[in-house]
């Protein structure tokens, strides 16, 4: 029979998988030694179980529960509901992969009018009784049916205002009463019973809750976000309660072994005495820094340091942790690898090593590839800074730079960014509703809460710049107006925060380019020597190539060739090759493109220094240089000296019923050789004149949308004849391959045909997604929403490559492919080329590249090292 | 080495790959003692290399071919350009599947201005040496050198002219000689070089032109036309010559061992004294019936039906041949079996097996599934018939009934049926050029020619119903009107054939279905007896129902339930379904839609008496149930009484950039769940009232457009709980699966998971293939053309099943369906269903049935037999 319940000491520290992050690591610090209040975990299987019974729990796991409890009660000699010495327990979720702010918490479980009396009793201090029953009612009822935490506070106003005191503090044991009585007859008329006396009965609806907030929009949002699969589960974690309120030698409290924002090395914290832990991460009141508990408590503060060291030296990590002091006793309640800023990943890993506390490779398991991003973006220009004054300032929670426009709600923020804004989010505190505009704001900006609360750590993770605690925001919702400092701003107003600085400044303040050096450089130099995948970057333009190149590329996987044409005055020539009648005078109008894309690809050639570089032949379909609205055409026709009529009857003749799926790729060289054979001239040409300079260009030939050889075999011969014409007329030869992206389904499936004339195969993942599943990213939009609420699908399958699917046709195609052509070369240029996940795919298929945009090549470069560490070949 | 060139007496009578058609018979009537001119093949792996060495003929091959021309020449006694006894030959194509007129012939090849006087001499008929030779060198600067024949004609007519006379025959030796001395003229003008004076450089230029000519235009489409590859290629016949035009006691002729329009047991055939092969096809004289040849050479007669008879019994089948009488002597220059209407088809079939000549497999095996067509359209209204009197008469050429407006030239009846006229093409006599517009038209009516001439051969292969040889019909092209009878016509006016009868009639007269019984209805009975696919038909409604299980449909495969959704007051409810801004309005409109949607299953699973119905659920995207255009959006606003703007709205909201890949199929259902419930409700109360009534329903939900199992499985229990409730509701149970449409790539892919939940699998071709090669065939006429003309498709993917890339996906699906579950049900029902080389792909891949359109039932039913026949199982 599976066993689904653990006491710490009995669990499986390493199996995260099973018991989840909290409860594995509450179980390694019970076998350390160190003092965790006892407890037990109900493993991620009942929860997978909850699901597969149609949401209920087994009873023979409810059996299992009580029976593991009872044991606890034996070992701490408390009962459940007792009065002479009551059992209270917290429930908390967990799951494999940390989830913060996404599921719920209820501490105090097992008080009831009995044991409340029975707590008051012996704590002698019924003021902290009676006020964790009321917040026990208050966040049961939350959680377990549903009936909002803030229904309640409008009682504790009500008594407030009767006795004339301000704070909740001032509240007395017997006014606390007063309230509970309130709060169990709302709840009796909201849902319906009596509010549970039975502790058991109790346990279950929370553990029931926990499973149940699994499923919350929220929780879902952030798994698909985080890629975090539904069928993971959550853990729940039952453990003896210990309270941080129990008066002044009390205290709760949340510290990292090491500097989250920066990495440095050096213990940082907070803590608030007299509290619960809620009331630290809440912002509600404004903690303590943790160095002060060596003012209050020397003995704990040195204990807890002990702890945080041995945990780093365990775990090999900065660590983050929570713990309560009892009457002066410290007991640890939580420790976990701490999330931190990119800068402090980079920091902190690369410091590991120096401390001989893990290898390189170890260490760079440690960054999250796409954290990196925050330092690969533009940061305040510092000349310009050192100007500017701010306006105020708060807590620097998560650094980077934002310019944006003021905005006060997540959902406006998501509207405005729809309609192509840049906003910065400007809120009083944040909450877990509001994790979706705070994905699309610029930067937040919070009036309250300290650096752990839900804005810094959402933004930290979310790699967003945050500041937050800055006191001298006002806002007023209804008006529209935010008063910073004493001067008001609407939302058409611009402001810029320093997430490393905390500084707040009026207007927009330009930006620089990220530096590159230092810590992050030695990072990129290990993972460099660890990855076996190349890293290319998609580069249109010498720009682009020049960016890619600096940050590590080894070539250019993907270079549209098309959007080449739509600049200035090529444009008008292209349009003239459209709307000609005959292969003359198309080629007259290619002839007027030529030197201009011939100069393109020498730029490109240039910026590589010699790294390859695929040039992908035009592919969209030739509508797309062409107006569709009548005053366009007008407009174009008198311009370019013919009839608005003939012009019409052009654009009339290229409209497509799917364009996605029409006249475009290959189809295009196939019906209008004319236009391969201009870009393979410009392309040799391109080469042949870079190379008299000294260069050796590796040119890379890519025709798209190949779905038979023969297609290819077609546009290969006109590419190979004009090729070797040019390079007789200019008697000298360059090096250049033919191949072709794989980027329809049967294309895939007949590679080992294609293969035959392909030397190297692309996989186009975006179209081949498409293809494969059948809609357009265009028009997915309309039901992708439902697919998410309905949990058809977990992730967007154009950001995170389908393995199962269109990974699959990849692997078929990468495997047919090698049978025929044992060395051809292997890559992939979709978007999802610098996705992590899909990183570690293309690995394991044994591709030999991947290609991404310019400011993704580092993340690409650190996943791939990754990939390579975490499969190791034999 | 290999050998390309063999004697006829040498070669492999039953390899018809390696000596084509043509050549493998002359070899079996060469080894039957046949009187066959001698002489050799070079084999179709010439013409495969000849293409493979850049269209040029290997020298190994050209020496071959001297050597065995050397052999020919001792046994002859004869030598080529020889003045005492030249050797002339003929030079044939002959591919591997007869491809009437598409294919170039030489005769009399070796005449020069030497052997031409020998010939003179040795036949003491100089006339007739000196018209040999001109039309030789007509021919070859036809079909070498592409100077056209017609180009000639004017010489002809000059001296005709000078010399006062109105027909070739009354041409005189010496006028003969003045003409080729003048043909040689034009000849150098043209080509640039003298005519050739050498038979080997004649004989090579020949060869090289019917390499050549398996690749031209005419060929090309015919292939298309007919499933065969262009990688087959064509081997060459080279026979010596004798003379159908040696004077009085020689003639030429055609004939089929049975009527290839009935299938009588009769000898059927033409022939034309002193004259070539050419004259009797082309039309230009009219020829007399083959029983006139007993009265003229009684001898030559009863030995020809001796060698018939042998042909018949030694190929078990109707046979088409050709022969010519030189001097009294009969010789046979081809045999084959013999084209034939689809009436004669089943008719020599049946004959044959009662004849004991074959088995019920080898008859069914000699009737083209395809050309059952003809007989499964409706023919003339024989009541009316009666009472019409025909306009004209004709030769009854290609049996069938035609109605439309008259059409002169190929081109424009393409151009007309497009734009959606049907039209009778009226010609003088037809050419290989006309054939796009024979295939297009309603029927063919030509004025010269008999039952062998290219109009009445080519009309019988296609199925098209002709009438040839209607002297009453004159033709003047540039005023576009045509006199019949004395009467004139204009390309307004409509004409009824009678390809039966040979009648011609003015207007249009009715059609009535056609009759299936007598031996039609026998070839079915075989059929079914040894087919192994079930064959169901495609059905929207209770007509077209009935009309498939009449032609012996085992069940209806694909019931597109939209179809239903356009009639009349429905329309009215689904767009008030589709402006339904909440779940209770759609609620409201489905629920007017039920009653109208019950009763068409109730008449589908009546029609279909017990047989399996797959119904699938609504799938095209809402916007096509809407008007696109403003006033109609107004019309319908107005109609509706909701505002213009409102409307417009909706529309503007359900515009897709690609509707293919947009909001349709099982999305549909996802987003509005409650469209699936109505459609569940009313298959299953239409089954539960069918069954009350006495009949057994099997119905079977089909999903469609699943990409991804959970797709499948969140429909299906909205249809299952549904179903559920219904039949909870109404007291009983009835029979229903559940399954799903296989019509994306990563259905296929995935098909493993898919069958988890899926009962059965409809694979649907037509979305396959568009997603399967990335392209729309609303789109793809732009560029399929260009695809045909540069050989990169060969036929049309969305007519014949693209087996290496769509059908890959096929077998993938159904190996990865059945794995999972082993008894699943596969079918096909895309348009593909019907076509012959699908089914027999089916049949391979093991599905269970392939749907197809109810008048194309017989033809799979026939095409499953052959698949079955073809491939027996161990």
């Amino acid at each position: 029979m599976t066993q689904y319940v653990y006491l710490f000491r009995d669990a499986d520290g390493k199996n995260k998988a099973k018991f989840g992050g909290k409860g594995a690591n509450l179980a390694e610090m019970t076998k350390l030694g160190m003092p965790v209040p006892p407890g037990f975990t109900i493993t991620t299987e009942a929860c997978t179980k909850y699901y597969e019974d149609g949401e209920k729990i087994a009873p023979e796991i409810i059996d299992e529960v009580f029976k593991t409890l009872e044991i606890l009660e034996k070992e701490t000699k408390k009962k459940f509901g007792d009065y002479d010495n009551p059992f209270l327990v917290s429930v908390r979720s967990g799951a494999r992969a940390s989830m913060p702010g996404m599921m719920d918490t209820i501490l105090n479980l097992g008080l009831n009018d009995v044991s409340v009396e029975g707590l008051a009793k012996l704590t002698e201090n019924p003021r902290f009784a009676y006020d964790c029953y009321r917040r026990f009612i208050q966040m049961y009822s939350d959680v377990v049916t549903g009936v909002e935490k803030a229904n309640f506070e409008r009682f504790i106003d009500e008594i407030k205002e009767q006795r004339g005191v301000k704070l909740d503090t001032e509240l007395t044991a017997d006014d606390l009463k007063v309230l509970i009585a309130e709060f169990k007859k709302f709840y009796k008329e909201k849902v319906g019973e009596d509010f549970p006396q039975d502790p058991k009965q109790q346990l279950v609806g929370a553990i029931q809750a926990v499973f149940r907030s699994w499923n919350n929009a929220r929780a879902i949002t952030y798994r698909r976000m985080n890629d975090i699969p539904s069928s993971w589960g959550t853990a729940v974690n039952v453990q003896s309660m210990v309270f941080g309120n129990m008066g002044d030698t009390s205290g709760t409290g949340v510290a990292f072994t090491r500097n989250p924002a920066t990495g440095e090395k050096k213990l940082f914290g907070e803590f608030l005495m007299n509290a619960q832990g809620e009331d630290v991460v809440a912002g509600i009141r404004t903690p303590s820094s943790i160095d002060k508990l060596k003012e209050i408590n020397p003995e704990v503060y040195d204990q807890f340091v002990g702890i945080c060291n041995k945990l780093e030296n365990y775990f090999h990590d900065m660590q983050d942790m929570e713990f309560t002091i009892e009457r002066g006793k410290l007991y640890m309640l939580q420790t976990r690898n701490g999330k931190r800023t990119a800068l402090a990943a980079i920091n902190v890993a690369v410091d590991l090593v120096k401390e001989g506390l893990c290898t390189e490779q170890e260490a760079l398991l440690k960054v999250e590839p796409k954290q990196l991003d925050d330092l690969l973006h533009p940061a305040f220009d510092k000349a310009v800074l050192k100007k500017s004054t701010p306006i105020a300032a708060g807590l620097p929670a998560s650094p980077g730079a934002a310019c944006g426009k003021i905005c006060f709600t997540a959902e406006e923020a998501k509207e405005r960014v729809k309609a192509g804004e840049k906003v910065v989010l400007v809120r009083i505190e944040t909450s877990p509703e509001d994790i979706e505009g705070m994905q699309v704001a610029e930067g937040i900006l919070t009036a309250r809460g300290g650096l752990t609360s839900h804005a810094a750590v959402v933004a930290r993770g979310m790699g967003a710049c945050c500041v937050c605690g800055c006191g001298a925001v006002e806002i007023d919702e209804e008006t529209g107006i935010c008063t910073i400092a004493g001067k008001k701003y609407t939302k058409q107003d611009v402001i810029s925060l320093d997430g490393s600085t905390g500084n707040v400044y009026e207007g927009s303040i330009p930006m620089v380019d990220p530096d590159t050096s230092g810590n992050f450089a030695k990072i990129m130099e290990w993972a460099n020597k660890y990855k076996k995948l190349q890293v290319r970057a998609n580069a249109d333009n010498p720009h682009d190539a020049a960016v890619a190149y600096n940050f590590g590329a080894q070539g250019v996987g993907l270079c549209r060739t098309e959007h080449m044409f739509f600049e200035g005055d090529r444009i008008a020539a292209v349009r003239e090759m459209i709307v000609s009648s005959t292969v003359e005078q198309r080629k007259a109008a290619l002839a007027k493109i030529l030197p201009m894309q011939k100069n393109d690809f020498i730029g490109i050639y240039k910026a590589l220094k010699g790294y390859p570089v695929t040039i992908r032949f035009l592919d969209p379909p030739l509508h797309e240089f062409l107006p569709s609205k009548e005053e366009d055409i007008r407009a174009l026709a008198a311009d370019m000296g013919i009839a608005y009529e003939t012009l019409l009857e052009t654009v009339h003749s290229l409209h497509e019923m799917n364009p996605m799926l029409g006249h475009r790729g290959c189809r295009l060289a196939i019906t209008f050789p004319e236009i391969a054979e201009m870009q393979t001239r410009a392309v040799i040409e391109a080469a042949i004149s870079v190379n008299k300079d000294g260069g050796h260009v590796k040119a890379e030939i890519m025709i798209p949308l190949v779905g038979d050889v023969k297609e290819l075999a077609y546009v290969k011969k006109v590419v190979v004849d004009t090729a070797e014409a040019v390079m007789a007329e200019l008697g000298t030869r360059v090096e250049y391959k033919v191949g072709t992206m794989i980027e329809i389904p049967r294309a895939a499936i007949t590679a080992d045909k294609i293969a035959k004339e392909a030397e190297f195969f692309s996989f186009g993942t975006n179209d081949l997604t498409q293809m494969t599943f059948g809609f357009s990213r265009d028009d997915a939009g309309k039901f992708l929403g439902d697919y998410y609420k309905k949990k058809i699908f977990e992730s967007d399958p154009f950001a995170k490559l389908d393995q199962e699917g269109v990974g699959e046709l990849v692997k078929i195609a990468a495997a047919k492919g090698k049978a025929t052509r044992p060395d051809i070369k292997l890559g992939i240029c979709g978007e999802h080329g610098g996705d992590p996940s899909t990183i570690e795919f293309c690995h394991k298929v044994g591709l030999n590249y991947v290609s991404c945009s310019p400011y993704r090549v580092p993340i690409a470069i650190l996943a791939a090292a990754q990939a390579a560490i975490n499969n190791p070949q034999d």
